[in-house]
């Protein structure tokens, strides 16, 4: 049967995803990836988490297996909020959503906002995942200048004065695909403009918590609480398979949200949630969260080292103070998706940074490359391997 | 700030939804509630989840904690190709997609296939989540006429001669919320019917285990396969609080569905999936079902007998052979919504059937009753109480 005359129109333009092609061979024996986007397994507190999902089934019983409300389960809204406000987020329990993970959030914000041709403004470049949640339902992309700190104050404005702009997109802190991060007065700054254009500003935060240098910086939802949809995640903190999405929205739009994710999932996994939960209320983040920071900082420090010492001079690198990602970019004219299959050739992958732009002029000679996953000889081995390539490509 | 105005078209034309107000007050203290449609936790074998967790973590360790693939958990795909191939549907595991329940494949269904307007062919009543995920796409449905043996086939052949149907959906076995089931013969016909119209058949299979007398019958998927797409879940047979749906379907439709999901959460909960992996690989839904039907077939009885013993001659009902809902229909005129709010006085709660209509002039005088929940002596005094209050509204 041939079923093309019954898709959609949303599926009928979405195309093949090319950046899921291209990742297909990442997986290959001998290839060492910097492409990924995954915390490493070895910041998973496994033993705690075999005690904590003991600990569920005692606690809760039957009720962590059963159906539960769609807003989440209520004592991980309960010790979220405690959690939350911890981090300068004035909320209560009922004032929290649980998605699965972030996506889930992402995908219920466009479902109560986006109706087809609406504007939505990203940074350029943008995370990739929240592309993928944005598209299907077939908006404008407006697009918002960056430079080293992160999204553009001026330019933010300058798209909210000319555009009917449904929300505003931002990875504010150790930026994916960047690792930028947007200093406390640009923070003030856009929590002035969004409040001056009574705008929704989607602020999603994964990353915050990884910083392996410098200060802390509050969210721009402790500075605009009513504009802002914060969203965070424990996928990068605790273990991203149980798909812990957490959701502070204004009233009007988390209400709408709810009934979304009724039609969407009904709920997230009671199971992951009740032992997120226990993670929570027993302040193991606190023990754990150092652990994982002295797990990537020294990678961190790796790669960008070996970005030092053997990257050409032509190009430049983001230097984030944590998270996941550095970024670089090379000489205008490079093409740095067909230089991927050259890297690949070499048993060394990354993700063109094309991808993470909505403009399609924008961003062939950048890359997006992650020091999480691998270990510290490999990183730097993959980093050498990696500068040859380059070095041969603009040859 | 209000947001009224950002709101998508699909938000501002939703509404609240009146089912889920009207339910809210069957939490309450002391009420008796035939309204659910939720597996008893009785029937959870929590014994055995409890050791095929300690086994997930053994066996899979970190792996079942990490980001994974959007189509499923490997050992879940291959486990669920052998159990379906029992069931008469051969498939092997790439054929296979793990959603997040039957509601996350009712979602992706309609995101690959229904552009606003697109025509849904439902039946009537139908059930009420799949409206809830189909509604936010902003179908029109084309209601099908059913009879005390569900779904009348000349009513789809008549629905898709004279409408471009984008799919057709229909739960077969032991409907929600009817309790009706499609004798073989009429699965054979609506076979054909969609064969010979080229059309798509969305087959919700979620209670056919259920099944407390009666031979079993064959799934429509096994008489159409290039035509169905077919969704079963472990929410009735093992614990709806993990989140499996498991959907089989045509390599076209797949394909966009799994595009899909990576916007719409990426992928369901690893642990989920993997606890779901060794239960099915473990051939332990052999030993639990009958426990489970022992669990429910007294609760059958026991609902059926006091509707016959109780309730008003001018009431008829269905008989069903298995599942967890009977459907009762009162004399024409007779308001059901209005009467939910005299039974909620006297602390007996269901469903008004109502809601399972897609035109506003249907079902009124119906009801849905579950019986998988409450007790045997509290189902029949439940039922004595509804009895009760029918009688008084109909003087």
């Amino acid at each position: 049967m041939d079923f093309s005359e019954k898709l959609s129109d949303r599926t009928k333009t979405m195309g093949a995803s090319a950046i899921r092609e291209i990742l297909k061979v990442v997986g290959k024996p001998g290839m060492v990836s910097l492409a990924g986007g995954i915390p490493s397994p070895d910041s998973f507190p496994m033993e705690l988490i075999k005690e904590l999902t003991d600990k569920v089934y005692t606690k809760y019983g039957s009720s962590a297996l059963q159906y539960d409300l769609t807003e989440g389960f209520t004592p991980l809204r309960e010790n979220m909020a405690v959690f939350l406000n911890k981090n300068g987020i004035n909320v209560n329990s009922e004032q929290i959503l649980i998605h699965s993970g972030s996506q889930g959030a992402l995908d219920a914000i466009c479902k109560v906002l986006i109706s087809k041709g609406d504007k939505i403004a990203v940074e350029a470049p943008t995370y990739l995942g929240a592309l993928q949640a944005f598209k299907p339902y077939e908006p404008q992309f407006v697009r918002m200048d960056m430079d080293d700190e992160g999204l553009v104050p001026e330019s933010l404005e300058e798209v909210l004065r000319n555009n009917e702009i449904k929300f505003v997109y931002t990875v504010p802190t150790f930026q994916n695909p960047t690792g930028r991060s947007l200093s406390l007065e640009r923070r003030k700054r856009i929590a002035e403009i969004i409040i001056k254009y009574g705008a929704i500003l989607v602020e999603d935060d994964p990353y915050s918590s990884l910083r392996y240098s410098g200060e802390a910086l509050p969210s721009i939802k402790t500075m605009a609480p009513d504009n802002v949809i914060y969203i965070t995640t424990l996928s990068k903190v605790l273990a991203p398979g149980l798909r812990i999405g957490v959701v502070v929205a204004p009233e009007q739009i988390h209400k709408w949200m709810v009934i979304v994710k009724q039609g969407v999932d009904l709920h997230s996994s009671t199971l992951g949630q009740a032992i997120a939960a226990e993670y929570i209320e027993g302040n193991y983040l606190d023990e754990q969260l150092p652990k994982i920071i002295d797990l990537y900082k020294p990678k961190h420090a790796a790669m960008l080292n070996a970005l030092e010492k053997y990257f050409p001079d032509s190009f430049t690198f983001s230097k984030p103070e944590g998270g996941m990602f550095v970024w670089a970019e090379g000489p205008e004219g490079l093409d740095l998706v067909k230089g991927y299959w050259t890297a690949v050739e070499n048993n060394v992958a990354y993700v063109p940074g094309k991808y993470f732009f909505t403009e399609e002029s924008e961003g062939l000679s950048t890359m997006r490359l992650n020091f999480t996953m691998a270990e510290i000889p490999v990183i730097e081995g993959a980093v050498k391997k990696l500068a040859e390539v380059l070095e041969s490509l603009m040859k």
